[in-house]
C-alpha cells in the first residue's frame, strides 16, 4: 500500500512507529514456552496489574485470548451468553462451537450492550434438554455497536448477576482502552467485575501482534496447555511482547485523539446527502448506512479511487476506523473526498 | 400414574393399544447391527415411501434422527440455520455444538415459521471469519410456535433458496403427520423439497419408542457410523419398529381427532378470565398464557389436584398436548375443570 | 436367516424366548424421559443392586453405555488408558475423540489384560504438553483376547492405582456376566474396585435390546443429560427393560453350557489340521488361527455352505461364539463340519 | 539464564543473531489477516518453492502447522495413522482427538521410522464400527527416536501406499533441514512425496518464532479460516518472518556443525561408566540412557550445577541437543563436565 493511501479499515493495519520498533528490538528475549521470556513476563504483569488482576497471558491474536477464555470457562454441554453481533459469535469462525462444544443463547442487545435483565432471563433452568449455562461474555467498547460503551452500573449489575449463579464473566477487551479513555472509568473497576479480561494490543495501541488474556492466577494457569493445543505457544516472543509494553506506555491516552477524529468524520458525513444515518460515535469507530442511492460498493470504490479505503458492515453500512496512522490531515483529506462524493 | 389421572404434558406419554401390542408381539426379528432384522427394515422402507425417498434409518429418538441428520450434513466450522425457538436448538441440549461443532444461525419466525427471504439473507458470505452454512433447517409443525404449519409455498421458496446455494434442506418432522392431516398437504412434496426429514414415532402416532430418517440411499448410508457412534445401533429392535409400522398404518388419520379435541380446549381457554391469550391452534398442540394474577405454578397445581397433568412453556405460558390417549370424555372433564378454576 | 442356519458370528443374535418375549409383553411402561417408566426403573435398580452400586442408567446399547461414561468422566484435553485393542478404542467408531475429544494411552495386554504397573506407567505427568490422564478402562471378559477374564487380584492393584492417582476406574462390562459364572468371582466386589461399569444385555443374557450403564447416584445423574444429547432418552422404553430383567433373573447361571460348548468347539478345532493356533477358552468365544494354506475367506465360505455362519477376526483369525441359540446338537453340527473341512 | 549456563535442553531456545535481528528490524509489514504483509508472503512462497510446493502457511508455531494440517486432512470419525511416540500424538496436548475429534492408530517405528508395510497394514477396512483412515502423518528427522532420518525409498515406498488408498501424505517436518543435511536429500523429493509439509523456523534453523505449513494452492487456502479459529491469524507478522527468511538464507547449511558437535558428544558420553546406551546419533539429538546408579534427576542436577541443562526423556533417559548457541568451546566443557561427573 503506498504511503499516500488512507486507510479506514480497521485500526489493526497500523505499523510500528520507529520508537516502538527500537523498543521491540531492544527486548531481551528467551524460550516462552518454558516460560522464560522475561519480556513477555513483564507484559503479562503490566497489563494484569492495569486492572487489577493477578495474571496475564500473551497470545498471537484476540480470537486466541477469547477462545482460550471460553474454553477454560465452559466445557461440552454448556451455554454461552453473549450479544448476537458479538466478535466471538459474529467473526470467530464459529470458534465457540469448534473448541468447546458450547451452545451460544444470543441476545439482541442495544448496539451491542445487554441489559442485566435480558442476561438473567437467558440463564438457562436445570432440566434434561438444555446445556448448561456456563459462560457470560460481553464486549466492551462494541465492535458492530459502533465502538459503543457500557456504563459502569449497568455492568456491575450484570456481574451481580454472574455472581448470584456462580457463573463466570468474561470481556472481550479488544478495545477497552477505547472505552476507558472515552469514558473516564478505571481499568481496576473492570478486574472487580470481571473473571476474566481479553485486551488486544495491535488494533487501537498499535502494537503489531498480540493480545493478552488477563484472570486470576489460578485461572491462567489452567489455560496454558489451552493455548500450547491452539498452537500459541510462541519461543522467543519477546520482540512482540516489548511492543505491546510500549504500547500501554505511550499509546493509551492518545486514544482520545483517534475519537476527536472520528467525531469529525461523523460530523461532515451527517451534512452529506448520500448518507442516511451515522450511528452515535463514542469512540473510534464511525458506522453508517448509505441511501439506496448510494450502493455500498460504489461508494467504496469511489473513495478509493481517492485513495481512502473503507469497509462495509453488512447491507449499506460502512465502518470508518481512525486509529494511530490517521493523522488530522488525512481527516481533512478524507473530509474534502466525502463532500466530493456528493457533487 | 393411576389410570384417572389426564395427562396432557406431551404426546409422548401414549401407550400402545392392544392392537399395537399385538403386532409388536409378533414381530420377525434379527441383528439390526448387521442389517438382518426385517421389521426395522420393512420400517425404513414404509416410511421412505411414504415421503416419496428413497432411503431410512430407523433410530432409539427424534433428538438422534435430528442430530445425525445434522452431523452428516455439517463439518466443523460451519453454521447451521435455523428458527431462534426450534427443538434441534432449543430442547436437544446443545448437541449441534455438541456433536457437529457447528455455529447456529438463528432467526425468529412467525409461530417458528421462517420465509424464504430470511434464510437466504442468513447465508454467510465468503469470508475467513465466518463459518460456512451447510445446512438449513426447519421444524414443522413447530413446536414452540404452537403446533404452526408452514405452507408449501413457502417451503417451496425456502427449497428454492437452499438449491440456489447448494445447501441441504433438513425438516424436522417430529410432529409432520400433524401438518399433513391438518392442510391436506402431500407428504411427497416433502419428500421433493427437503433432503432429509427426520419423523418420530412415539408422539402423535403413538409408538413406544422411535424415529426414522429418511433421505437418499447415499445419505442414509453415511449416517450408519454416525448411528452406531452416537450408540444408537440396536440388535433385535424390530420390536420396536413394528409398533411403528402398525402406527403408519392405524393412527396417521386419527390425528385429525387429536386436533378437534385441541379446538375444543382452545375454546374453552379463550371464556376463562385467567387466561390472556391463545395461540391459533393449527393442529394439536394448544398454548396460551395466563394472567398475571395467576401464577403458572399455581395454576398447574390446581389442574393436578383435579387430576389433570400440564407443563408451563416459558413464564406464564402453559402447553396442552392432545394425543391417543385423551378422548372426548376426558376433554369434557378438562373443560369443567378450567371452569371451576375461574371460579 | 432360515431356522437350520447355526449363527456363531456374535452373541447378539439371539432372539427372545417365548418366556423373555411373554415378560416383555407384560411389561409396565412410562414415559422414561419423565423418569416415569416403572420396568426401566426397576431394571436400573436391579443390576444396580447385583454390583452393590447405587444406580443404573438404560441405554440402547453398550457403545453408548461406555462412550457416556467415557465422556463423563473425562473433558477434552484429556487421556482415557485403555488395551490398544479394547472395544472402546478399536470397536466403537472413534468415539472416544469424536464424543469426548479425548487422546487416548494404549497398551498392550497379555490377551487383553493389563497389569497395574502398564497402568501406572501410562499415567502422564504435569506437563504443559500433555492431556492429563481422565480415566482408567478395562474390559472383562476381553472380547479381542478371547473372552479372557481377569484374576481379581489384579483389578484390585489396578484399583489401587487409580484411587492413588484419583483417576477413576471405568468397566466395560459387556460381557461380565460371562466372567463371573466362569471364575466364581462376585459381582459386588466389581462394585467395590470400579466407579463405573457397563454391563450389556443382548449379548450372553440373551435380551433383544439394551445395555444398563452403573454407578454412583451422583455421576448416573451427570449422566442424563449425556444419554439425551446421544439421542438415548426413549420414551416406553419399558417393553426392553423387561427383557432385560427376565434375562438377569434366568439367562445368567446358563452361560456355564455356553462355556462348555466353547470348549468342545476347542477341542474339535485343536485337532484340526488346518488349524494353527487356538486361544485359551475361558468363556464362551474361541479364537482361532488357521494355516496359510487355509484362507480365512474360503474357510468361512465353506462354513456358510454348510449352514455355518462365524466371522474373521484379523487376517486368519476366526471367531466363533457361543450362545443362548447354540444347542448340543448345533455343536455337533459344527463338529462333523469342521471334520469335514479338513478332508 | 546467565550468559555463561550451556542450555542443551532444545533447539529451541536460542536467541537471534544480531544479523537475524537487523533483518526482522528492515522488514516491510502489513496486515497479515488482509493478506498484505509483504515479507510474510515472501517466506511463505521462499519456503514453499524450497520444496517444490506451491504455497505455504505462517503460523506462530509447529504444533500450529501440525494440527491445522492434521484438521484440513481430516473429518471427525476419521483416523491418524502415526509412530507411537511422534510428536503430533505425544506432545502436542491431545490434539488430534481435541481440534479433529479423530482417532489415532499408532504404530511402533524403529526408531520413531514407520515401513510401508505397518503403514498398510493399519489402514481400516470399511465397517460400520470403523473410523475411516483419512491421513498418513510421518516425522522427520523423528525427535523421540533420537533424530533419526528416513531413507527416501521407504518414504517413496509410504507414499505409494498413500496414493494408491487415496490417502493424504502429512510430514511434520519440524526438523526436516536436519534430515536434509544430513542426508543430503533434496527437500523437493519431499514435495513429490508429501501432500502437506510442516516447517519449523524456531528450531535448528535459529529463527525466534514460526513455523510454515506447505501444500497445494487449495490446500492453503482451505487452511486460513482453521488458522484464524485457533487464532494464529497474526497481523504485522513480517518481523517474525522476516527472520525465518534469513534462517532459509543463512542457517541451513551449519546444521553441519550442530550435527558434528553431537557426535563429539556422544563420543564422550559412550566412554562414560554411568552411560548405559546412547541411541545412533545422526543429526543433532543426542539421547542416551543412565545406569540405573545414576538417577536422571540426580544427573541433570549435578550438570546444573557446572552452568550445564539438560531434560530427561522418559525414565533413565535424558537428551541433549546442539544448536546455534553451541560452539565447539561449549563442547569441550560438556565434556569436561561429563568426565568429571564418572569421578
Amino acid at each position: 500500500m503506498s504511503a499516500s493511501v488512507i486507510d479506514l479499515r480497521s485500526d489493526t493495519v497500523t505499523r510500528p512507529t520507529p520508537a516502538m520498533l527500537e523498543a521491540m528490538f531492544q527486548a531481551r528475549v528467551g524460550d516462552d514456552v518454558y516460560e522464560e521470556d522475561p519480556t513477555v513476563r513483564a507484559l503479562e504483569q503490566e497489563a494484569a496489574a492495569r486492572f487489577g488482576l493477578e495474571a496475564g497471558l500473551f497470545c498471537p491474536s484476540g480470537t486466541m485470548t477469547n477462545q482460550i477464555a471460553i474454553k477454560a470457562h465452559t466445557e461440552p454441554l454448556s451455554e454461552v451468553i453473549c450479544e448476537q453481533t458479538s466478535h466471538i459469535y459474529l467473526w470467530e469462525v464459529g470458534g465457540i462451537a469448534f473448541h468447546s462444544g458450547a451452545s451460544v443463547a444470543l441476545l439482541p442487545g442495544e448496539r451491542g450492550r445487554l441489559t442485566a435483565a435480558q442476561v438473567e432471563a437467558a440463564i438457562r433452568p436445570q432440566n434434561v434438554h438444555y446445556p448448561t449455562t456456563s459462560l457470560i461474555s460481553l464486549e466492551n467498547t462494541h465492535n458492530r455497536g459502533g465502538g459503543s460503551c457500557y456504563h459502569l452500573p449497568e455492568l456491575a449489575a450484570i456481574a451481580d448477576v454472574a455472581q448470584r449463579h456462580q457463573i463466570p464473566l468474561h470481556l472481550d477487551g479488544a478495545r477497552i482502552f477505547n472505552a476507558l479513555v472515552a469514558t473516564g472509568q478505571d481499568a481496576r473497576e473492570y478486574g472487580r467485575l470481571f473473571d476474566t479480561i481479553s485486551v488486544c494490543l495491535s488494533k487501537g495501541l498499535g502494537a503489531p501482534v498480540g493480545s493478552v488474556l488477563l484472570g486470576s492466577q489460578a485461572f491462567i494457569q489452567k489455560t496454558k496447555r489451552i493455548r500450547k493445543v491452539m498452537g500459541g505457544g510462541m519461543r522467543q516472543a519477546g520482540y512482540l511482547a516489548a511492543a505491546g509494553l510500549y504500547a500501554l506506555e505511550h499509546n493509551v491516552d492518545r486514544l482520545q485523539d483517534d475519537h476527536r477524529r472520528a467525531r469529525q468524520l461523523r460530523d461532515t458525513l451527517q451534512t452529506q446527502p448520500y448518507v442516511a444515518e451515522v450511528l452515535p460515535v463514542e469512540t473510534n469507530l464511525v458506522i453508517f448506512r448509505l441511501h439506496e442511492s448510494m450502493p455500498a460498493e460504489s461508494f467504496l470504490a469511489r473513495l478509493e479511487a481517492q485513495g481512502i479505503r473503507a469497509s462495509s458492515f453488512g447491507p449499506q453500512f460502512i465502518r470508518f476506523v481512525t486509529h494511530l496512522d490517521i493523522d488530522d490531515a488525512m481527516v481533512a483529506r478524507i473530509g474534502a473526498a466525502l463532500q466530493q462524493l456528493a457533487a
